[in-house]
């Protein structure tokens, strides 16, 4: 942040201090750099392609995601350690820390933005906190599996109506937390037998679909939102790594599929393809052959394209699909270790995390000019403000 | 705003001293609401239901309505007397103000945020504005009807590729003018004989269709903004006022167009109506009799209801239809004159503008209990700051 020098008079003052010396301005157009390896996170300017300020000390941040509170200005951290952090980014520092569980895989924040949800590996299941204070507001235990362990929780999803959604990886279920009634004892509803071994899920823009992608067999889980009574039902039954059995060198990521045009982009499992869904049918309407093995699949904002990034030994290579033509557009090389890739909410530049070269590299989205090169330490996840005021992210 | 009681020592910081004790806060939450009869503009916290300031000095509001840089500290207010006020919502002051035509209607900002265009009725053109300083960057003269007067201009939006579409009322046009490759001299593309008296125009969400409505006939025209060299094409023949020629009210607004589920949900024109329109073949698919003639048909987020408010003498009622079973689900009466309908981006809460109580109330949209109610004077427009991270807008 730019510090101006204001002389204060008076002592009363020094604990506003940091806050009032901060610059005021917009939190629109703010970002959070996921720094892995050193446990840090950078604060980032998306219209200047700048680095405001660098927040450190928040623990293990592999697979660390992170969620904005309404009004923009904290962030929340999920580390994988089980550290859950609130940084500021007006002031790029600490408002709250909270070491809540021994392993953790991600989170989420509700509709109201009064609470924040994380999902546990270790003891298996979802703590709830408050989001201004971070006192611990409830606690669901998932399904017990014997000596004492608990179900793994993940793909933990916000949904309209202040509610958390999550599968349990090791029991096969699905739940629902409603928090819409009692913000300390939410109201659950399981579903049982969901398919085997769900190991991540989505909701979709919407707010209407959980999906969740399972592990153990072929296939998806799919629960409507809107009637859940209806139970969970199987869609995209040839979904998985199939027969074959390929080796798959990482589990593609559910949260980044793309929808567009009426149709769904999925990452195809162990294959170099990416697998093109109707959403009113469930039906497969085409299969796109692309360099790697797809992770992230995710719609420019608009739709007008789908941008892919891929696993070992492939992950120096981004492709651009054109969902007109259902073809690969364009290719570009940011270098290796391309391992996330964000939109600036219009969708006119991408930012891209290119690990092995320690770069944050900015493109136009339609000319695929590479705009800016940021400097950061092993970066990963990469997230702008404007999702604060997106369903299911 | 609240305004901490720092006490600065030296001169040299007087300058910065307003920008510097208003209150350090992210903007995600907030929004601004048209006072129009009083020529000012209420700055509102949308989380906690209140007030932070009051910016006045913004000539006639009429009409009036406003953007919002990606940034979202700076609110771009079109007034209907050609003034056009950038507006520090943080501060709650005006940063810039001119008074750029006559009579004007609207506006639109471009997708990088640098540009700020101003459609004019008289002179009918477009004026084109740095967001910045508010210094002119291009004038469009309008095509000339004679007598030294040029024809109205009207549905301004922007977008995708920094580019404004705008409908030339009096000479049946549609323009798009592209500012990527330069920003003082855009590339102008005309198309002739789009229908007669083009009155109002929306973008669709994504980006791809500009559809205006037609005052001169029955219909729609509709561009393609992917592939406009394939030019303007008429689509629903039957929409308009129709040969009985009734008498109507108010022209619908279309920037408030409902889309959800594949369909787009329309106000009938002088008819007590809504329209459900299937998107991929523009065949209409269904009717919905509702309380009087449709002024704005606003899709909740995630599209689970579309909220619809009325023309005289109806407008003291809003109805709530389901879109799953195609019927009014909900009728409420918030009192006469609701004018306005502004949604949460995630759609948990909507507020209503109630002019002729001098109120503004804001509602759970899924309990449809009234949450809170704020004095206003005659309030008409509603925009939240999340507004800055969609298209068309």
């Amino acid at each position: 942040m730019i510090f101006r020098p204001l002389l204060l008079a008076g002592t009363a003052l020094v604990l506003s201090f940091a806050a009032q010396a901060a610059e005021l301005r917009g939190t629109g157009d703010l970002g959070v750099v996921v720094e892995r390896a050193v446990g840090q996170v950078a604060v980032v300017d998306r219209r200047a392609s700048t680095r405001l300020a660098t927040v450190a000390g928040l623990g293990d941040l592999s697979h660390a995601s992170v969620v904005f509170g309404p009004s923009e200005r904290y962030a929340y951290v999920f580390g994988r350690d089980g550290g859950l952090t609130k940084v500021d980014v007006l002031t790029g520092t600490i408002d709250r820390r909270v070491v809540q569980s021994g392993n953790s895989i991600g989170g989420a924040i509700s509709e109201d933005g009064t609470l924040v949800a994380v999902a546990n590996y270790e003891p298996g299941g979802v703590t709830v906190f408050d989001a201004e204070t971070l006192d611990l507001v409830a606690d669901i235990p998932a399904t017990s599996i014997g000596d004492g362990k608990r179900s793994k929780v993940v793909g933990l999803e916000d949904a309209p109506g202040n509610r958390f959604v999550f599968s349990l990886y090791d029991t096969d279920e699905i739940w629902i937390a409603d928090f819409s009634a009692d913000r300390r004892s939410p109201a659950l509803t399981r579903f049982e037998a969901i398919g085997r071994q769900p190991y991540d899920a989505l909701v979709s823009e919407d707010g209407r679909w959980y999906i969740a992608g399972l592990f153990g067999e072929d296939g998806l889980a799919m629960l409507d939102l809107w009637h859940p009574e209806t139970g969970v039902r199987r869609v995209l039954d040839g979904y998985g790594r199939g027969q074959e059995a390929l080796p798959v060198y990482k589990m593609p990521h559910l949260e980044g599929w793309a929808v567009a045009g009426g149709k769904a982009w999925l990452p195809a499992i162990g294959r170099h393809s990416v697998l093109v869904v109707d959403l009113d049918t469930w039906e497969q309407v085409a299969e796109i052959p692309v360099h790697g093995q797809p992770v992230f699949v995710m719609a420019r904002p608009g739709g007008r394209h789908v941008w892919v990034n891929f696993a070992l030994p492939d992950n120096g290579t981004v492709q651009v699909i054109d969902t007109e033509r259902l073809a690969v557009a364009d290719t570009l090389e940011p270098g290796p270790g391309v391992l996330h890739m964000e939109f600036t909410p219009r969708g006119d530049r991408v930012w891209l995390s290119v690990r092995d070269r320690d770069q944050v590299q900015v493109y136009d989205t339609e000319t695929r000019e590479k705009l800016a090169t940021l400097p950061a330490d092993k970066p990963s996840g990469i997230f702008f403000t404007s999702r604060a005021h997106r369903i299911g992210l």
